[in-house]
């Protein structure tokens, strides 16, 4: 049976940006997105959907500097990312998808149609021959504008595989280069989900011209265990996501699918092009930036997942590593030297530290972030890597500063009311001072800064957690808030919109300095955006006029 | 092929107070494992593995508590729980695991020798004619005190088949009635580890008389399919963790389990005896005893796993929930209705309420929550049920107050120095009063608290999370602490001991307070376990002069 030409290499199809961002809460700003997009790339990942451009002109802009900035960025093996963007079958969203992939050297655009009874019945409200229809005339359409097309029959999992197959085949010959075979609602076995694979490769002409592909959901567990499945009935595309995040109990995780492959190599026969030491970084980028915390345990990217990391004397460890690792921590990225510099350590330590961690500053961004390295050096005698990268997330990926902090000034305590007097330097120059009490030191000084700012909004989430151990650690502090009258934006699957969220991230000694920090991010976020929004609709109708 | 007189049920063997407690950082003080062992009684587990009698007199004492104080509670059906302590093969360890559990009704011993090559080389030094030898002797003298003796082959999913063959056979004839079936390092794939599970079934002689056990790892993130497929293979017991909490990646997750099995009945076919409505409470409750966060795209536990709960307006969702929802939430015992209590909730609808938490307090307890309720409502407009378990956990579920918080007084921010100011009652009444400047405030609080109490500790964990959504949200705070002259616990599987930590978990609305509140539970912890350890040493020697 013959897929591909590449019997047994498995392209990773990458969503972190696309289903990972709609997580409850996971949203993520342009900047973060190009970021993410940036170290895919370059982790070797075979196609980046980048977001579903329909959702907001702010969605199809961000998808559009992926295409353009990391469209051209090889990975480990030179070959350059295929950037794809998501469509509801609809001319519309084809459009707008086209409009933001196009001008990557290798565009995408992935289209899907529900097949399962009960979402042709509830959701869609067509007939089969409906949906066949609508399938053949929107592949068709994508296909006008781009050789790259990827259909997804949502729902697969729980389709009549006999209606699947009929769609599936329309599919291939209205144009479809890729065929992706979901399994929405996390609802298969491997065994049944091998099953499915199978039936597609054997019982639907033309299978042989097309890569099949497969996108699982974790909400029994299963999921790692169903791509594998899949793979082994001859998909050779797999849709993940870092850390696994997505809806509900999320997808597939990519670390858990490359790790997998890697490690049973000699039994699956099967190769990725990514290169796995840089899991545990693309791992922490995608936590910090998402705020979706990875769990101790975690496979491959958990802080226990390697059990000689915990610091603590293992005889029978250090005896035979493998006695219990089927793993070396180096493969993933992990980095043995924890400790890594102190108060003492030059500015080209500094640097080359960085750059094994993979960061590539200009002079400008060096600079300041050895300024902050001196002054966290001061208070604290070690430095880790830990350290080091929750400095440069706070320090190197900020918005537009509308509002940054000049001076804060908390009292608290059992004893009295806590009171907060936040100072606020606005763009231009402008102070700002405020006091405010609440019913702690945090709720004190965001009543201070809302009463500067002036955007009313809900805190969603709040969160600190200490970046290394000792009782002079930096807390890491992030925090979600939703404008009260924001946008919303476009859902993929369900009709009706979700309102957006803005996150915030601040490291700091003092957990309310980190605090404050984190929600003035939030807030410049929200504040930046709304600014972008009104520019971005205006760009849009510029470019349709241009059009026509 | 018979395997037992129920063919369609499987067993549920948790083993959170075991393999779950050998997390980084999982330690739990002998109160919290009684807690989690009632909780395990009442949802229903066959099996409750309560501990390592061996790894320090403690361990021993807490195992022998839950012997004799949850060995009576009966679950769901009626059955009292087995109660199981762990031992090497070895008779010093079987001596102190027969010591614990001898008190319950049904008591357990589990005892293990590692059969890959691997294993026995490097760790054992021992040739596979001894391993044999050792198997029989211990598993003999484990049936001379107890009829119920389980055998784990360690590494069995790395062993030769044929060689397991031969030690299982000579382990049944030497008494033992479960055989449990380890990956222990979570090497294998679901079609390996069931046709592991088929191998043994087919090729042990006597097989059909005893029950066969899974105890699967996530390395590989299959722990979920792989135990899934050794019940398909004929398993009808399997090991398994709540939240899948234990070392490395962890155990399979009790819930993934029971979940998948009841969500796809039809096919599988099989049933456990566990109560699914309490999944969600006690999932909580083992994270926030152990203090290992449950990621929101966790499957079945997650804050995110059922979609609708995300508080998002969706319109596909609300016109037929099973378009995307394959279990419904009140199967997990997630509540519907989030919001309710507040300002003006008198006694009785607090106490309706926590009984329908599944909360039974004593008119004492019932008292002393009614009054931080109050309190709370006076701050906060809407009481939450995570909310009241938080206010529950902070106020019912302390360790003896050897210090207790009698006031603080904090200044931060970022012009000055982090100044704390602490007023400890010691118990008998003895006030302490001390102020420290600190890097930050919670680092300031921490350091008076240390020249109070005087016990040189590391700070090895640290995070606060909000409770609720909304500014005016509790935090809660969980914090570990290593003494630095501190106890070694044995650990099971590894040559050398481990050093004991102590965990911490306070609530407030300001979120310093609720630092210093989880911060003296700690310390609380640690100075109470250092005089229960010495009583616990006298104890045994007592009972040794008995025995002779």
């Amino acid at each position: 049976m013959m897929i591909n030409n590449q019997l047994n290499y498995v392209r990773i199809f990458d969503t972190t940006l696309r289903d990972g961002e709609q997580s409850p809460g996971a949203t993520l700003t342009s900047p973060e997105k190009l970021e993410i997009a940036r170290a895919l790339a370059r982790i070797g990942v075979d196609v980046i959907e980048a977001g579903f451009p329909t959702a907001s002109p702010d969605d199809l802009e961000a998808v559009r500097r992926i295409a353009i900035e990391v469209g051209q960025s090889s990975g480990p093996d030179g070959e350059l990312p295929i950037i794809c963007g998501l469509a509801r079958a609809s001319k519309g969203d084809i459009d707008k998808a086209w409009e933001a992939v196009r001008h990557a050297p290798k565009p995408r655009i992935h289209t899907f149609l529900a097949t399962s009874e009960i979402h042709m019945k509830h959701k869609l409200r067509l007939d089969p021959e409906e949906v066949v229809d609508r399938v053949v005339e929107m592949v068709a359409y994508a296909r006008s504008f781009c050789e790259d097309v990827e259909f997804s029959p949502e729902d697969a999992g729980r389709s009549d595989p006999k209606f699947l197959y009929v769609v599936l085949e329309e599919a291939i010959k209205a144009g479809a280069t890729t065929l992706n075979i979901p399994d929405t609602v996390g609802y298969t076995t491997p065994d049944e989900f091998g099953a499915l694979i199978a039936g597609i490769i054997e019982n639907v002409p033309g299978i042989e011209n097309v890569i099949v592909s497969t996108h699982c959901h974790d909400d029994l567990g299963l999921a790692t265990a169903n791509t594998l499945a899949g793979i082994r009935a001859g998909a050779r595309q797999v849709e993940v996501t870092v850390n696994g995040i997505g809806e509900r109990a999320g997808n597939t995780s990519l670390e858990e699918i490359v790790m997998g492959l890697r490690t049973r190599r000699p039994l699956l026969n099967i190769d990725t092009g990514i290169d796995t030491t840089q899991l545990t970084r693309i791992s922490r980028m995608v936590s910090t930036y998402t705020g979706i915390l990875v769990p101790p345990n975690k496979a491959i990217v958990g802080a226990n997942a390697f059990a000689h990391e915990a610091g603590i004397h293992q005889d029978g460890m250090l005896k035979h590593q493998s006695t219990y690792e089927i793993m070396l921590p180096e493969t993933v990225g992990l980095s043995q030297s924890n400790l890594v510099l102190g108060k003492h350590s030059g500015r080209h330590a500094f640097k080359v530290r960085l750059n094994e961690l993979g960061y590539d500053l200009n002079q400008d961004d060096l600079d300041r972030a050895f300024v902050r390295f001196k002054a966290l050096a001061d208070k604290k005698k070690a430095i880790t890597d830990a350290d080091l990268e929750a400095l440069l997330t706070d320090e190197l990926y900020q918005p537009r500063q509308i509002f940054s902090l000049d001076g804060l000034q908390v009292t608290c305590g059992t004893m009295g009311m806590p009171t907060a007097t936040v100072r606020l330097k606005e763009e231009g120059g402008k102070i700002h001072v405020h006091a405010a009490v609440g019913e702690g030191p945090v709720d004190a000084a965001y009543k201070a800064i809302d009463a500067i700012a002036k955007v009313a909004n809900t805190l969603l989430e709040f969160s600190v957690h200490a970046v290394t151990e000792g009782i002079d650690a930096q807390g890491e502090v992030t925090v979600r808030i939703q404008p009260q009258d924001g946008d919303s934006v476009t859902h993929a699957q369900r009709n009706g919109g979700l309102p957006r969220t803005y996150g915030g991230y601040g490291a700091d000694t003092d957990i309310i300095v980190a605090s404050v920090k984190a929600y003035l991010t939030a807030i410049n976020r929200l504040l930046t955006s709304e600014i972008n929004s009104s520019e971005a609709q205006d760009l849009t109708r510029v470019n349709a006029v241009t059009k026509a």
